[in-house]
């Protein structure tokens, strides 16, 4: 397939082709992390999509989820065959416009695909940081955002969205930079993760520990602990689907006959255990098991309410216009979470919509089923934009 | 503390102290498995409480979960420090009464409780079966329970009850040797797993394949695969509990602080973290990483609508008064399964009974709030007698 047939194949409400982006930002003087350690430089991997406008005030930040990366939308080349993760909702007339809006979406701090993280190279010693990679938090990530955004040159972004730990990063900016977005869309997430949600992180990253392969974290880049990852990434997967997807998916369906094999060695007896084994496989070709165990870690730290007395006194603290938006299948982040934070940003006196979706995808459905998002996010930042500018308006006439 | 004193300790309403049996079964000639395969002789732990009554028509057999054993009442030694795994619920004047009932409990054919499994050894060959003991299904469990009960003399039970993999046990015994039971009792359990159940029990089995000690099953009885039997267990353990007992007993809470240790390598900073590694600690030291796999596979493999040519026509098979018991915050086994078994049996014309229970202790409420189940059985099993003694009556009746 020639070049110019492949570009054609890519949709007119695409983005089209984006570059990766990086910056490096806290060079002279760096970041100081919850932990009280201090982190810099850190290269900040990046993309974005649609243009900022004169008034630089359309800017649109998307936070990524535990293993996403900042390639949220288009295609690096003509014949990429997956466009980026969240593509179905971020181009020219799609939920979030990129007509109207200059999006911007960024690799975490700690993760692997670009930003610094702990497969990073140290640059005080010319190895990879490994385990000595300081502890990170949602907080610390959001940090990062932060800078990048002023470094863009933007004042007050109309709006951050995320979904999962996405939607926590969402949380932690509205709270900590209350001036820096109008808007804060926090969608399959919650203000902290439940008990459960930390035993299932602790398994997984247990997982990693006892692979011999991991070698205390500083494991050889050519042969990683691959099983404990992929171990990892199986038993999470489960919690990012709904019984009743899994049901309907795969059922009690068998792999490879109607007959039970009875071959105790066997792993992939039924059509689900196939779908995690491969699950597992593909996960550990693009993520590194060290960045598992930080990103994991700071979901399990983050909790919105010990960032003051209480949840609703930490939400006081917000200033933007909030939608909140749960799956009813979701188990993971269950709509009673998002009802709890829509509470308490209703106690604060925040402006706050929350609505919960119809979705048999379980958490996974921010991921799956982007129209009903769509229908839900357009208006909401439209109305954060006519909000913004009555505001600005207000400005005006007061300084006049 | 003197004997006799801890002796004095044992409540009254308790069966006491009681002794580990043992027989060996299927010794001319042997048990013919699900699989085709063969296998005897096959060692049977059991233990009895209570007397079998000259009618012969007392007996109640009480099948075991997943890792339970034939030890559900009493104490073997005066001094143990806890009785069997369902004493609340056996003894005098208890839920299942020993006074009325000859209760009889055995370690499941393929466990590692003193009943034939792949840690035996193999007479044939000297050594342990390991992985060349043969795959194993529910079915073959009972087939061995349905023999141990002939060999004790028992050609009617008065009842089979039991939870989890137990009322799998029980479904398939009512289903597969319908003359021999007059009561099911299927608790916490369902005419299959779910998908989602398969799932988890299969990265339980990967955690132990994946760890270097599992040596193919073939590993040192001195350095078992401690590392995967225990991930194993600590991912399994997270499914018998809901969410809101974890949340109410551990929370958010921090193990050995109020802040944060921001060590990546400390596996224990939060309290629920800590309870999973104590869980997985403890399991390893009862149980046998090989029974593991055959266990949990067997449940796998459990469908009884495979019985016959639907859910339904299975159930038609069995002659058996049902009752089947669910609680509201088990996700393993969710209520909405045992709305379908009991639907199953009603469309196939059976009597049974079915009760929802409130208990916030999710799957494990069968092993833990024992009053209501108490108060379901007794009456349940009071019932069944009655209706055997007019059985009885009637058949002596029609023959005079």
């Amino acid at each position: 397939m020639s070049v110019s047939s492949a570009q054609s194949a890519i949709p007119e409400d695409s983005v089209g082709l984006v570059q990766p982006q990086s910056t490096v930002l806290f060079q002279d003087s760096p970041l100081v992390l919850a932990s009280g350690q201090t982190l810099g430089p850190i290269t900040v991997a990046y993309e974005t999509y649609g243009r900022l406008n004169e008034a630089r005030d359309n800017g649109v930040f998307v936070c990524h989820a535990l293993t996403g990366d900042a390639h949220a939308a288009g295609r690096h080349h003509a014949d990429d065959p997956k466009p980026g993760w969240w593509d179905p909702l971020i181009g020219p007339g799609r939920g979030i416009d990129t007509n109207e809006y200059f999006v911007i979406c960024a690799n975490v701090l700690g993760g692997c695909q670009g930003t610094t993280g702990p497969g990073s190279i140290n640059p005080q010693t010319g190895r990879r940081y490994n385990l000595s990679f300081p502890s990170l938090t949602v907080g610390d990530m959001v940090s990062v955002h932060s800078e990048l955004v002023r470094s863009l040159g933007i004042e007050r972004l109309c709006g951050v969205i995320g979904g999962s730990l996405g939607g926590m990063q969402v949380l932690d900016w509205a709270v900590r930079f209350p001036d820096q977005t109008a808007a804060a869309i926090v969608i399959a997430s919650g203000h902290h993760l439940s008990a459960q949600g930390i035993a299932f992180n602790a398994v997984g990253r247990r997982a990693i520990y006892a692979d011999p392969a991991f070698q205390g974290g500083s494991w050889d880049p050519e042969s990683p602990p691959r099983f404990g990852l992929a171990l990892a990434r199986m038993i999470a997967h489960i919690t990012y689907l709904s019984e009743d997807s899994i049901a309907l998916k795969f059922g009690r369906r068998l792999q490879d006959s109607d007959q039970f094999a009875f071959d105790i060695l066997k792993e992939t007896e039924f059509r689900i255990e196939s779908y995690l084994h491969h699950q597992g496989k593909r996960f550990v070709q693009r993520f590194d098991a060290n960045s598992y165990l930080y990103l994991t870690r700071a979901m399990d730290y983050f909790d919105l309410a010990r960032y003051s007395g209480s949840l609703a006194e930490s939400c006081a603290r917000a200033s933007a216009r909030f939608l909140v938006l749960s799956y009813d299948t979701d188990w993971l982040f269950p709509t009673s979470q998002s009802r709890e934070l829509t509470s308490a940003l209703l106690q604060a006196g925040k402006h706050v919509s929350f609505l919960e979706l119809d979705c048999s995808f379980g958490h996974d459905s921010f991921l799956i089923d982007i129209d009903p998002l769509a229908e839900v996010i357009r208006p909401f930042l439209k109305q954060t934009r006519a909000s913004e500018q009555r505001r600005a308006a207000r400005t005006r006439t007061d300084s006049q």
